[in-house]
């Protein structure tokens, strides 16, 4: 498919192709107030300036939701706005577009709201109630099972019935760009001793989780399910995630009620949400589950996952980058349908706003693995970087950088821009 | 101590004492707006109409927290703020107040302010950021392990040495009164065959357990922890909570990650917040921790929990109420102080409105277990209620009732009131 053209120059290398058309919140020196704004190429496009011209005026969108300081009211118009409005933006800045007068041709406009991206500040996108984390990168599961357990228990029973997940913790989500402090916590310095006294510690085996992230525009009332075959209406889009997590307190905390501190100090999302639309022509299909599942969870799209390349570079301080794993999205033994259907099955309320984390996405293969304690074989091996650096888990000063994308610059990338944190020491206590 | 006497007719057996003052969130027929009141007997004191006539002008408090929907903001203002406030409630109430005109003989404020507290409807108390659920209860945990574990390993090594907690979902909690619908999910019928397999079901054992909460009034910067001497200044006030749990499904589904869908379908609070200095009298020492605690974890006060006199009664649909237990608040291995310094130690950012739950709090004999799942030994054996009726997990239309209070008639009862819900059948699917 040829790419859509368009009057603004894009450049072909851009997450942000017309293709695309993300929804982002911004704020700028001139003005801080936080607003909407959507990403195209090098630009974005205040929608807070734009609507309030009346350039909306031929959809009859409710306007007052680009003037709040998130997404989470414009994501409840729910998906059949959010199609028209993406549809009409692709139009309006279409090479031949029928709305000229809109922007093409109206420099007092463009002045106001057309920004250069690399001028505005980005911020977390939705306010999020509930954040859950899931676990449905099944090779990451089974190479951290393999690492604790052996291969022959790596998986416990429940694996592949159903999409594990925890309730993760909205507070410590934070957006691309934010500084991550390594947490100070407990530790068992040999958890092979008989002795099980902790020491208190910065943490010492600091790890990154490559993840995707989706966001919900629709609830549930208490009590009620979400059906499988409703649950696209509650998906407003998709961000990359990385869930910072520290390896040695997360060891000797976890049992029995799960991970908590060795997640909670901070979580990291990529700025600009990428409508489940605009994933659409990259669906494909996940990693095989060979159980037969409950109804409940079948999906009568095969395809229920998307083809989308991943990619974690690090650069230590003051040294250079390296690109230390590729990864797909499609990696994921359940899609985020099944992941919603299963979060609601019981009657836990669903809201706008909140978010599902999909787990670690790790391939089969070196080198796809979505976690340094996977590329590291549980820090027994070391991870060679550019310079001659090395690695095992995170050092104070690395910057940690996740891209993703999807299709070619022939017909346009859809990708999701950067998702980066940068570590600092921790605090002395 | 000879009770403070008031005005207003309170009755002895009052929960709302003039000794106790707790906020909590109204509405009414008249004005469905929600706002703040303070309960006080048998009545409730509209705290809109009241600071709108100007009452409370000697403060100095910015009375625009009266007007909110949540008690967020007042919480916001800070422990001497909630101070000056109950104090100067508790002398507008008095016998003998200086500050008659403000309402002992102020009849037109009394009848737009002063409500009987039958009349009104009340509300969730706060707009909950972020719910932690701890398991600091240590002779529930204990009793829990024994179950699954026997008595030499019933306890994690972990467990002595910090507060083991989980991330929790705020959006399923709900105020005293709101019906809980009994989860569907997957259970696995049989756990000791070797295939498993799970099936899917209304959850057959659906249990209660008996909590404290804690709300929060003062957050912290992500990436600062909050030192134990000061977290008084961030807790606001204590709720009662019944954190109930789905037995079957969280067995099925709790490893490796924590319980999730089995507690995510409905947590019930009481909707009166008391104060932490109305509790401030009832402080008592907890359950000896023989380790040594790390610094962080090391409180100057021993006497830092409260003696709160438990209770859960039982009524079967058309059945008689049976007391089934009683236990008392103290029986905690760590403090909501020790809870949150260990919560934020990492920098994990709290934040007015979170909720902080204590885990089940039982007793060390039989009657003052805190859970059905103790009480019935697992399941394995009865429990006998009056009017010859038998359980061993809930059924449906059984309501379960929290009450939890301090002190004694003659000085006034501190106390929360209820928190309650009835079990509603699970929806076909």
């Amino acid at each position: 498919m040829a790419a859509l053209k368009s009057w603004l120059t894009i450049p072909k290398s851009s997450h942000f192709s017309l293709a695309n058309i993300p929804f982002g919140i911004i704020s700028t020196a001139s003005n801080p107030s936080r607003r909407p704004a959507v990403a195209i190429g090098d630009h974005v496009l205040d929608l807070q300036e734009f609507s309030a011209s009346g350039a909306f005026s031929s959809l009859g969108v409710n306007v007052s939701v680009f003037s709040k300081p998130t997404l989470n009211d414009f994501a409840a118009l729910g998906r059949p706005v959010h199609r028209s409005v993406r549809k009409y933006l692709q139009d309006v800045f279409a090479e031949n577009t029928s709305y000229a007068d809109v922007l093409k041709s109206n420099n007092s406009l463009q002045e106001k709201a057309l920004l250069m991206r690399d001028q505005v500040t980005l911020h977390v996108p939705m306010q999020i109630g509930d954040y859950t984390d899931f676990y449905a990168g099944k090779n990451h599961a089974f190479n951290v099972g393999c690492l604790f357990r052996g291969p022959d228990n790596a998986l416990q029973p429940n694996y592949t019935h159903l999409p594990v997940g925890y309730h993760g913790r909205a507070s410590s989500i934070v957006v691309s760009g934010t500084p991550i402090t390594r947490p100070n916590g407990q530790i068992l310095e040999n958890p092979a001793a008989a002795n099980k006294v902790p020491i208190f510690s910065p943490c010492r085996r600091l790890d990154i989780e490559l993840e995707l992230g989706a966001f919900l525009c629709k609830g549930n009332t208490m009590g009620k399910n979400i059906p499988i075959s409703e649950t696209a209406d509650h998906i407003f889009g998709f961000v990359l995630l990385n869930d910072w997590s520290a390896r040695d307190i997360q060891a000797w905390e976890y049992v029995p009620l799960g991970p908590f501190l060795s997640k909670s100090f901070g979580s990291t999302i990529s700025p600009w949400v990428v409508l489940a639309d605009a994933l659409e022509p990259f669906r494909t299909t996940g990693i095989k589950n060979d159980n037969e599942l409950l109804p409940y969870l079948q999906e009568k799209e095969a395809k229920n996952v998307y083809d989308i390349r991943l990619r974690i570079d690090i650069t230590p301080e003051g040294a250079e980058t390296t690109n230390i794993l590729n990864s797909n999205g499609s990696y994921l033994l359940f899609s985020f349908a099944q992941m919603l259907a299963h979060h609601s099955i019981g009657g836990c309320p669903m809201g706008v706003g909140d978010l599902l984390g999909s787990g670690t996405i790790s391939g089969p293969d070196a080198g796809t693995e979505g976690s340094l304690l996977e590329l590291s074989k549980g820090g027994k091996e070391t991870i060679r970087l550019n310079g001659g650096v090395e690695r095992k888990f995170l050092q104070d000063g690395d910057n940690i950088t996740i891209y993703g994308v999807c299709g070619d610059e022939e017909s346009g990338l859809v990708g999701f821009g950067e998702c980066s944190g940068t570590i600092l020491p921790a605090p002395k206590i």
